[in-house]
This record gives C-alpha cells, structure tokens and sequence, in this order.
C-alpha cells in the first residue's frame, strides 16, 4: 500500500513529504485511515520513532487527524490541480557599446575616494560595534541627519534644524513618503519635459499628476497656477531635460501659489552640486520652509549605487511624519549613514564634490571645444549648471535624424522631444548632452556627426 | 543708500545676500536701477569684481536684470511676507522600563555573532571593492538571490529560481511593491487581530482593506471568501498574535479561492524560522507557486536593523516586476548584499539561527515553568512555532486588569483585544506573551503578577 524508497537519509522528512503528496493529489482520500505508526514502520522498515516524527508533521500541518483510541484519518484536503509553470526566466538584453553615452551613466566610479570610503566603514565597524544593530529610526540616524544639516548650511546656505531632516533609501522612496504625507488625493504637477521616473513614480504610488509644459523659466507659472495642482514637483535649479533656471520671480509667484492654497512645492535638487561656474543657486526652500519640500540624493555626488537622499520637511509635515512613521525603522542601514556622515563631518565629501566638479569642468571644455569646431549649424544652450545641456539644430532637422546621425558615429543620445510626457509642439531639434558618465578621454577623442 | 558692512570674508556673497534681501522685503522696488558696479564698489570700500560677482548672482537668480548700455534692474519679485516659525522639535518621550516587556524587542543584541559578520564586511570590502560602487539591480544582488533561493530549499523545501526573489529593504518596502504589482484598486484583507502594521501600510499606499477575523486555524476560510477580497495577506505557519497555524484543508480552500479570481496570497512567513519543535511547517508557495507571493525578512533572524528581506514572486508578476521597476535600482546597499550572501553561503547564517532557537527554547522553558507554578487559574496556548504565546484567563478577568495588574508587577503584556483592527467578540482574557525581546535572565527573573 505504501511503496515508499526510504533508503536516504532523513527518512522521516522523506516519509512525510510523500504522505502530503499522496493526500494533495488524492491518492488518500479524506476520512481514510491510516495504518497504524507500528504497522507502517515495520513495512517500511523504519523505526516506529520516524513513523511517529512524520505523523507529527502531518497533524501540524492539518493533512492528518487523530482519533483517540482508534488512529490517524486523512483530512479534507482539495486541491485544484493544476500545472505549475516555471517559465524560462526573461534573458538579459545585451548592453550596447557606445564611444560615448549621453543618455545613461554616472561618475565615472575611479573618481570615488574608495580607499578612504573603506577606510570609514572600516572604522565605523569597529568603533560601532554592535551599535550597528540597533534600530535606526524611521528619519534616520542623528549623527547623519546633523551632518547633512551642516552641509546644507555650509554648501546651500539653508539653515533648518536637524530634526526636520529625514533620511530615505533614494529618490524614489522619498517621493512616495512626500506621497503618503501630504496625499493621495492631491493633485500632483510634473515638468514636461521631465525625468519620466518622477511621474512614474508618483503614479506608481496612486496619484493623479498633470504634466505642466516647461519654458525657458522652468515649470511655467502660468500652466501651473491653471493646472490646480496642489503640490509643484520642480528642480528650479536646473531643470532635466532643458536645463531651464527658474527666475526668482517665477519662484516667488508658485510660492505664493501653493501657499495660498496650502500645498507644497517639491524642491528637487538632483543636481545643484554641480553648478560649474558661480556659486550653487539659492534654493526655494530657503525662502519658504513651510511649503517647500527640499529633497536631494547622494545618487550623482557619491555613487548611483549609494541608495541615500534626504529631504526637508516643512514643520507641519514634520510632525504627520512623526504621527505616520513614528513607529517604523529606517530603510536605510545603519552602517551606510554612520559612514557617510563621518564623510561630511570630516569634510570628505565636500573635497569629491569639488574633484568631480574639477573632473566635470574638463569634460564640458572638451564638449565645448569640440561644438565649436562642429561644421553643422547649432546652437549651444547652457545655463552652466549641472551635468547637461543642450545643443539645438536648425528646424530642418528632426530629432530621427540627430540620433541617427549620432548613433552612426557611436554616439547615444536623446532628445528633448524623447522627455515629453505628453506632446507638446516646439520642442523639436535639440539634442540633450548628458554628460555625467562621460570620461576625458571619450570627450577628447569624440567625432562629432555630420548631421544635414 | 546701500550701508552694508561687508568688512567681513567672502564680500561678494554678503552683499548678494544684503541686495537679495533687500529685493525681497520690497526695499528695493521692481524696476529701480541699481548703482554702476563702480560707483557701488567705491561706495562700499570693495572691488569692482566684487560688486561685479554678486551682480552675476542675482542675475542668475533673476533678482536682477540688465539693460544694454544702460545697466541693472530689479526684478519684480513679490513675495508675501510670512513668519517663518521654526516650532521647538517634539521631545523624544521617555522610554519606559520593564522588568520584563513582552510587547516589543527582538533578539538579544549580544546573540548576534558581531566578530564572523564584521569580518564578512571586511572581506566583502577588499574583495568587491569599487565593484560595490556599481547600479544593483532592482531586484537585487545576483549572488544574495541565489543564496536564499538555495536557504529556502534547505531550510523550507522550496525549489524556486533565483530570477523570482526580489530582495527589498524590509517587509514594508516589499508590502508596498506587492500593492504595485497586483494593483491599488484590488481589494485586501488582513487578519484581525492582527500586526497592525501591515494594514497600515496597505492603507497608507492607498489600498481597500478589509480586516478578516482570524479563528484557531488562522484567517476565517468563510470569512475571507465571504469578504470578496483580492489578495489576502496572511501568516499560515504562526499568526501573530492568536499564534494560530492554519490547518492544511483552509490552505488548500483559500488557494483555491484566489486561483478562481485571478488573486493572491501574500505568505507572510515572518517567524516560520522559530519553530522551535519539530520541522517548519509546509509553506503555501510550494503548494501554489502562480497565486502566492511568499515574504520574508531577516529582521527577526538577524537583527531588527537589517533592513533585508525577500519575497517570491508567481512568474506572470515577476515579468510585471521587471517592467514596472527593471530600470530602477535595489533600495539595499550592494555591500549588506554582499555580506548576507557570503553569511548565509557560508552556513553562518543556519548556525546563527540554531543559537537563536536554542536561546528561544530555554527563555520559552522557563516562563513555561513559572506558568505552571502560576497560582492564577489560566491556559497556555502555544502551537510551538514563533516567539510568543497566549495566556487565557477566565471570562470573569478583564482585559484592564490583566495589563494593570503585570505592569505594576514591571511586565508589558498586551492582550489579543490591543490586536484588533476592529472590535470583535470573543478575544477577551487573553495576554499575548511575545518573547522575543526577553533574556533568559529576565525570564528566570519574573514574577508573575497575582490576577483577580
């Protein structure tokens, strides 16, 4: 009755596991006895103990019951069969090789002090210790959230209390928490044309966004105000794709906007860090931190794969922050926070930053060099902040044949056009030159593509 | 008309903050001119290039603009003036002390073995390098992937690919992914009683949730059938806080259920690892790999701030996965990856969990032993599995004195009612002895309070 091969090893696990299977594809129906632990273990030749560990399981389980005095009976167990399918898991699409990629990348990973970044974490281990395993709150780890305080306050001329700073694993954490606080329900605005991902991201999370056009000012005030939005997520800095700067007139003017309406703007600073020429512009949420979210990243200053950023909340935020999440952990481990905050606190960072700039500032004089030589007509568009700018043809030209015309000569490359969220007339010809995963050498030894 | 003291460092950025105040409060009016760079410099006592660099600023900021040939005016930048109140931050309250708490806590910090993963970190740093500098990949480190698929064959008998574990930072950064992938406008039910938390996250990303009572084989089959719910999120093996196991038949019933509707069970499988008598129990994933989403941390095993955990997706929502999110990065550093890879490779993290079951099994002995010298009349319910029983007292004993009665003794017990999402009859009486915070001291230690 029960052919079971018990000769391996763990005879009991064997034993239960073909009993389950039985009682799942129906072999033992439901109020079947089975025999008792002696019988069966002398058929099987096992010991009445693995018989009785294997009985156990079952009952555990529910396959099995017991009746006193009288023995085990198969339970009710219907299962639908059906048949599983592991497909063949996707394969990885090839990556293409570019001479030079102006769509994708980051630093280049040999500018990354990593011997002194492994020197920190080496000694945050053992000065930690066993710290590391406490739990972090949900905000983040204080040492870090002070040092970031003082950066913010040495590099950005924000002055704002420690305690308003919340740490978040990347980006995109941080725009679902800014989500989950000031709600759902609201009305989300987006540059057009923007980093897809926010509104992705946003929308991924359940809201409503309206993408609102993006002139040479930044997100159009006009658009803005028309569009009902209660929450404005900007980069007024240096806005991604057209590298736009938002006037302190248009910024005063959304600022009254979503105070009026007690809504917030979102101020992302993706790239601040990277004003090549002049001071870093000053930030909104400076001029006012009740209605201005400030949110930056470590993603372009140290490594994409340093998954940190921050944000400022305005006091009332901070206080639904502490009601929400109060109770929560940090995403962020607390070794990652202790590290990076002895980095900004031994002044570390602020020397990368000034390195890659440094690094960045020889890239973009060998991208200028090169575009004034360049044969076909264009137009230059660069604000000087940031890792991008742009670079506009005659209307003759469309955005196909600029990228392949580039892609021709090994170059990747969008357009503005490729940013839009939705389609909006007047943003044809212009060729967005992201340069942050551009070495020297590849900026020296570009050829640029005849374009006509 | 300008008497600025600029006798100060860095001149320039003094009197661009002094102009930019001065345009902000409205001192300076939209459209008046300002001074030749000359004549102010020599007004001031500084340098034409001083005068000239903060110009520059404000130009770039659009506090000012300039006029061919004539010289600079003031933009008109309106702001309404607020007062800034930068209210004193909330007080951290107090942390209580207990002699023994039995609400919160988890593992001693002392058991986790601190030297073998410190010196995995440093491994993990000279071996990878500035590898661990590189994009990880959304669904997480290739080598953390197939360590666990290998641990889950191992330690609970699933077979499963590594292309279907997602790794993620913590359980509710991967609640909030599940909630992505099945979709907002699904509907979830949840066990009641039950871990407030997680109802809270599906709320606060937005989800319909319906809390399903939860009866001695986990939640109610009719009940959650009844409930027209979607994706019923559940704990099978050890239901927190009944302690329930959910018998094989209500298994099969609820799989069943979902295959019919095209839904989901997300197998919350928290503390399946504490079993601390016999085998783990059968997961429902093995018994169902297209309809369960099998979850997992490493808060419980490892430490509360390992914010790691890991989930197994049904095919047809990994390729969903790998469109929604297969161009952003893993919310955990590289480097924790890593790390855990090599800890659990190595068989240290089994070990770990040995000595963690071990402990659990001699603190569980002995309030086992105080219970039965208890003098109050009381039953123990405890199916064996996880890290906390429930204490039942006679109807006539409130759910009031229980907890008055132990904290006034120094212990923090919460009762099955504290767990309810929404009030339901029949969970009075009950103290949920959750020991994963005790220490064997504290255990041997207590005093349990007189009740009547």
């Amino acid at each position: 009755m029960f052919p079971y091969d018990l000769s391996g090893k763990n005879k009991y696990y064997t034993l239960y596991g073909r009993l389950r299977g039985d009682v799942l594809c129906g072999r033992l129906k439901a109020g079947e006895k089975l025999p008792s632990k002696r019988s069966l273990a002398a058929d099987l030749g096992v010991s009445v103990v693995t018989v009785q560990t294997a009985y156990d399981q079952l009952l555990a389980e529910g396959y099995i019951y017991s009746r006193p005095r009288s023995g085990y009976y198969v339970c009710a167990v219907d299962i639908q069969p059906a048949e599983v399918r592991h497909p063949v898991p996707p394969a990885e699409p090839a990556k293409p090789q570019y001479a030079a990629d102006f769509v994708h990348g980051s630093a280049p990973a040999e500018l990354f002090p990593f011997s002194s970044w492994a020197k920190l974490m080496r000694s945050v281990l053992s000065d930690c210790g066993e710290h590391l395993l406490e739990r972090v709150p949900s905000e983040g780890d204080g040492e870090l959230r002070s040092a970031v305080a003082s950066y913010l306050y040495r590099a950005r001329g924000i002055s704002v209390d420690p305690c308003y700073i919340v740490i978040g694993a990347g980006a995109e954490q941080l725009y679902g928490t800014i989500l989950q606080l000031v709600g759902r329900d609201k009305l989300y605005a987006v540059e057009n044309p923007g980093y897809r991902r926010i509104s992705e991201t946003y929308a991924l999370n359940g809201a409503r966004c309206v993408p609102v056009p993006v002139t040479e000012g930044g997100m159009d005030v006009e658009d803005a105000i028309a569009s009902g939005a209660d929450v404005l997520h900007i980069s007024p800095a240096h806005q991604f794709p057209t590298g736009a700067v938002m006037p302190a007139s248009a910024r005063v003017k959304l600022i009254n906007y979503v105070r009026e309406r007690g809504g917030y703007i979102v101020e992302d600073d993706y790239d601040s860090e990277f004003r090549l020429y002049g001071k870093p512009l000053q930030n909104m949420y400076a001029l006012c931190p009740e209605n201005v979210i400030y949110v930056n990243t470590f993603s372009k200053t140290l490594a994409a794969s340093m998954r940190m950023g921050y944000m400022v909340l305005p006091p009332q935020l901070y206080r639904r922050y502490a009601e929400l999440f109060g109770r929560t952990s940090s995403a962020v481990p607390l070794f990652e926070q202790k590290a990076l905050a002895r980095m900004i606190e031994g002044g570390g960072f602020e020397r990368h930053i000034n390195r890659l700039r440094n690094y960045y500032r020889g890239v973009r004089g060998a991208l200028m060099a090169k575009l004034e030589n360049y044969s076909v007509p264009h137009t230059v568009c660069d604000s000087g902040g940031g890792l991008h700018f742009t670079v506009r043809f005659p209307p003759a030209v469309s955005d196909e044949c600029i990228k392949r015309r580039a892609l021709a000569a090994g170059i990747n490359v969008r357009c503005l056009s490729d940013y839009l969220l939705t389609p909006l007339k007047g943003y044809g010809g212009a060729a967005v030159v992201n340069y942050s995963g551009i070495t020297l050498a590849a900026a020296n030894a570009l050829a640029l593509p005849e374009i006509n």
